[in-house]
């Protein structure tokens, strides 16, 4: 093993994020890419006593499928595929962020995605409750996103990766607690005044479980009751679609109208998959001031401090939320400069820090 | 695409030799070695309206998960894989010999292997009777093996792959039919004289549906009527291990005594594996003129004509055999050099060539 971060990493993963236990069926969504953390699960997860198997996440093989299947194949999910998800444990998606070229989707039109994002919305649904986690494995297409060299931007994941999480935690608890009170936050920028309702809602506190690393406070808006328009003015990849500028109003929790600087006909595309995916399914800001740079890589940019990022699509029920969808779209938004964050009526971020720091 | 030829070889394998139709679930073993072939065969499946999931079969992260499990995980096999395996439809195993380093296996106990050996059986049992293919993408590791350069490699591989596989079959069933009306099979070679019983037995040609590429004539014989002994000159690779040199005595069908020059304690261990492992599970006749050389690869290596072969522990259902056991290794014998093969006391082979040739 060359790196030993890669194992602490696995230990993490498997010990303290998704708390496996013996006899658990892990599944493992990876790329070749993500090899030698795999290789590390693989023996993490033998000395817990668990099984596992390894599904090949490749975006060009997926790609190569999704362009010569016609429709009636894009809009079924096979029952085996439904089952294996519903009878496993624990899932770790290592594959999500660790392809060797981020943009293999690029060239797949839109309602392609759409299609399939439909068809495989069962899939998200059957481990919402379980354990899962959502991590990455350094790889040369993120660092090259990040506009860093491989090895700083290993450092630079590592160390936000490899850290004390349950101190972290208690950390972020301030802000959990304070919003747990809170029935409605009014955020305020440039270009953006916006009022949502998480009257109700159970906010949680992301320190690892779901994702690696993580650092935010979420919550599921109340999904009739958001007011205004927002700007997101940090960029985004999905399925190598770029959206920069994104722009949504609301009104009784509808997006009703929706543009971006780039990307915006895979945005309007994505927020026709189904009724869900033109409501607000998250609320997030970002707490981790170890996550010091933006990379383009929404795992990680949506937990930079001074940041905070809304969601169209799935819902986090275990936040109190109810909205459904095969899609979950983060859009990110600078708080740094101007930016005014109120919980009910009382600023609690202002000029770049919370009130209490 | 780079090989044209790898599209080629992934039309084979979906259209000719797994037959896969609309709706078909398959299940792909493979390697990021194989990634190639992977990508086309996703490409043949969509267009076939087939689904899939690749498992990924890498050796080392098998080998880590080996090493670190106790011997209660070691002899689970989890549910929900034995699952995925009986509600496929078609599997296509690229991963079996398509690994970047066929040695990784070779620091794993023999015990260790034996006890997984065991534990996976009922994998086997499961797709024993669906339409599943072994073949493999040309990598590196195996043209090292070969002893050639890569570039020759492919161009032997593919001459063997990418042929008219329907007039092969026919030129094939000239032995088969004639083996169909045997009784007893007596073979007679260096340091080997042995009878077998294949009474009442089917005898098969393989053309490309289980292997490829393929090219022999095989048949399990009767599991009680085996009497003699037999040296496999030529090496094989199971799981890293090499085995060189093996002879077997039988009687009464069970085998009495085993040794071999090289891979002694390992044949010895996976003789052990069950009641099934110490009994013939397949006699088989190369056949295969375009395998003009030995490449220590056994998928190859026992199609190559002027060979034959044969395998302890599983046998084929679909030729008469009932043989059950979790392991199938085969071992081969070159009888070019004074081998003669007699059916029901008349040679059919001798002097290097068929008595019809």
């Amino acid at each position: 093993m060359a790196d030993p971060r890669v194992l602490e990493h696995a230990r993490i993963i498997v010990n303290y994020s998704c708390k496996v236990k013996r006899n658990d069926f892990v599944l493992i969504f990876a790329t070749a890419e993500a090899h030698d953390l795999v290789v590390a699960l693989a023996s993490e997860l033998g000395r817990a006593g668990a099984h596992y198997v390894v599904l090949d996440a490749d975006d060009q093989t997926r790609r190569a499928y999704l362009l010569t299947s016609d429709e009636e194949t894009l809009s079924a999910l096979p029952p085996q595929q439904l089952n294996l998800f519903k009878d496993s444990d624990v899932l770790i998606n290592l594959g999500a962020f660790s392809s060797s070229n981020n943009q293999e989707m690029s060239d797949v039109p839109p309602r392609t995605l759409q299609v399939v994002a439909g068809a495989m919305r069962p899939l998200s649904d059957a481990i919402m409750n379980k354990r899962w986690n959502i991590t990455l494995h350094p790889t040369m297409a993120l660092a090259q996103d990040a506009k860093m060299s491989y090895e700083a931007y290993c450092d630079f994941v590592y160390s936000a990766i490899i850290r004390d999480w349950p101190k972290f935690e208690s950390e972020m608890r301030v802000l959990s607690d304070k919003m747990a009170r809170t029935k409605s936050v009014h955020i305020v920028g440039r270009d953006t005044d916006i009022t949502l309702s998480i009257d109700g809602r159970r906010p949680k506190v992301s320190s690892g479980d779901h994702n690696m690393p993580s650092g935010e406070v979420f919550v599921s808006p109340v999904e009739t009751k958001v007011e205004g328009q927002v700007y997101f003015d940090l960029p985004i990849i999905e399925l190598g679609h770029e959206i920069k500028g994104a722009r949504l109003t609301f009104h009784n929790g509808l997006v009703v109208k929706s543009s971006a600087e780039q990307g915006e006909e895979y945005l309007k595309a994505m927020l026709q998959v189904d009724e869900g995916a033109k409501r607000l399914g998250e609320l997030g800001i970002g707490m981790n001031k170890g996550i010091n740079r933006f990379t383009r890589n929404i795992l990680l940019d949506e937990k930079m401090a001074d940041t905070i990022h809304m969601a169209v699509g799935r819902a986090y029920e275990e936040t109190g939320g109810t909205n459904k969808s095969a899609i979950h779209i983060d859009m990110i938004k600078s708080m740094k400069e101007n930016g005014v964050i109120y919980f009910d009526g009382e600023p609690i971020y202002k000029d770049g820090k919370f009130v209490w720091e």
